[in-house]
C-alpha cells in the first residue's frame, strides 16, 4: 500500500550561485522534496540537498530552451500528481524577472498548495560582494532593477527614465544592450558616472569591471566578462574603488611595519 | 596560554524576521562568532545559533538608539581586538538602507578583515511572501525600491520620480509619511493604482492591507498596521487580490466536491 503524498509546490529561490547563499528555509524544502525542477542559473551542487527526489533541468542551455513555460507549469502539475512535494528551483529570487509566479498561479489553478520561499536577489547581493552597497547614506536614497530587454527583445523603456534619476540603477541579463544602455546615461549627461559589470558575481569564477558608463563597454571586453551579467550605475559604485585603494594601503602599511 | 585569535568583522543579513530566511552561510557566520552586534529588526532567536558568543543589542528601541553610529563602529574594532570574530547582524540586508557600508569601512582602515554576507531585504522578500511579485511579464519590468525619510527627516526626492515611473514602487521605512507618498502619486493621477501596507511580513503576527493608493491611509488604521511596515504601489498589487480569489474559489470547489 502507497502513501498517498500531500500535493505540493514550493518556489525557492536559490540565490546568485554561492550554494550557501540558500536560506535554511530554502535547505528545508529541498530535503523534503520528491521532485526538483531547476533552471539554468541554478548551482547544481544544491541538488544534494535532495540525493531522493528526482531532478529535472528546465532551464536554457545556449540559449536553447529545453522546455517552453507551458511545458515547466504542466510538468509542476503533473509531478505534484504522481510524486508529491515539488520544489521550483530558481536563480537569485523566484519573483524577480523569474516566471516563478506564474507557475504558482497555474498549480494554485490546479488545487496544489503553493508556497514561496524567496531568494537572495542578483541585483542586491552581487553588488554587495563586489563591495558596492545599493544604498548609501550620503550618495544613493534609492535603488532602481530593470532588466534590459523586453519580452520582444527591444529595450525596456524603463531604462530611460531610470538614467534620469540618482537611484542606483541595477540592471539584470542586460550585458548585450550595454552599449545602448550607456549611450542612453550618455545622453543624459552621464558620461563619467561610476559604472560596474559583475559576472558569476558570488562564485570564484567572479570577474568585474569597474569604470565609468563611457569605458563600460571597453572594460567588459578587456575583462572578457560574459553573460549572465549584473551592471550597475550610480556614485556608489565609486566606493568599491575607493574600498580597494583603502584595503591596498592597509596592506602596505602591514607589511612596512613588519 | 592564550589562542591568538583572528580579528574579523562579518556584516550578515539575517532577512525579514522569519529565523529560517537566514542563509546557510550567516548560520555559519553566527556559529563561528565570539562576539554579535544585533539591531531591532533582527529576530532574537537567530542568537541561538551563537550560544557562546557575546550578544549586545544595539539597535533602536522605542525610537531611542542604545548607541550612536560612531559607537557602534568603535565597539566593532575594539571586540575585534579583544574577542575575534565580530558578527553584525542587521536586519534585512546589511547595504540596503543600513550602515553596514560605513562599518565595515571603518573597521577596515583598522587593518580588520571585512566580509558581507547578504540578507533576503524586505524590499522583495516581504511583498513576495504577500503574493505580491514586485515584476511581472505582463504588469511590471522593473521596481524601484526608496525610503521615504532622509537624514534631515524630509521626504525623500525621489519618491517625485518614482511616482512618475511604471515600475514597482516599494518603501522602506515609509509608514508615518504614507499620507504624503500617496498624496504624491494622487497629483500624478494613480489614484486608482493597486497598494498594499504590510506589517512583518515574513511573520505568524503578520498584517496585511490591501486596495489603492487613495484608500492605503484609512486600510492602514483599519487593519491597525505599524511601523515597520513595507509600502508596494503598482499594478502587480493586483494580482494579490485575484491570487486570494482564485484560492477562494479552488477552496469552495474543493467543499462542493467533497
Amino acid at each position: 500500500m502507497s502513501t498517498i503524498k500531500t500535493k505540493k509546490l514550493t518556489i525557492v529561490g536559490a540565490g546568485p550561485g554561492d550554494p550557501d547563499l540558500l536560506t535554511i528555509k530554502g535547505l528545508r524544502a529541498l530535503q523534503s522534496a520528491d521532485v526538483v525542477l531547476y533552471d539554468a542559473l541554478v548551482n547544481p551542487v544544491l541538488l544534494e540537498h535532495a540525493p531522493a527526489a528526482t531532478h529535472l533541468f528546465v532551464g536554457k542551455r545556449r540559449g536553447y530552451k529545453s522546455y517552453k513555460q507551458q511545458e515547466i507549469n504542466e510538468l509542476i502539475v503533473a509531478f505534484a500528481e504522481t510524486h508529491g512535494h515539488v520544489v521550483r528551483l530558481k536563480g537569485g529570487d523566484p519573483f524577480v524577472f523569474g516566471r516563478g509566479y506564474e507557475e504558482m498561479e497555474f498549480a494554485q489553478a490546479y488545487g496544489i498548495d503553493c508556497a514561496y520561499i524567496p531568494g537572495i536577489s542578483s541585483s542586491i547581493g552581487v553588488p554587495g560582494l563586489a563591495n558596492i552597497p545599493v544604498t548609501h547614506r550620503n550618495l544613493s536614497r534609492s535603488f532602481w532593477v530593470v532588466t534590459a530587454t523586453m519580452s520582444d527583445g527591444s529595450l525596456s523603456p524603463d531604462i530611460q527614465l531610470a538614467t534620469q534619476s540618482d537611484a542606483t540603477v541595477v540592471v539584470l541579463m542586460g550585458l548585450n544592450k550595454l552599449p545602448e544602455i550607456a549611450a542612453i546615461f550618455q545622453q543624459n549627461g552621464k558620461s563619467t558616472l561610476p559604472a560596474a559589470v559583475l559576472q558569476d558575481g558570488s562564485l570564484p569564477t567572479a570577474r568585474k569591471g569597474f569604470g565609468t558608463v563611457e569605458t563600460s563597454s571597453q572594460l567588459t571586453e578587456n575583462e572578457g566578462i560574459q553573460s549572465p551579467a549584473v551592471l550597475v550605475f550610480g556614485e556608489v559604485v565609486g566606493l568599491a574603488a575607493s574600498f580597494e585603494t583603502a584595503l591596498q594601503t592597509a596592506l602596505e602599511t602591514a607589511f612596512t611595519n613588519s
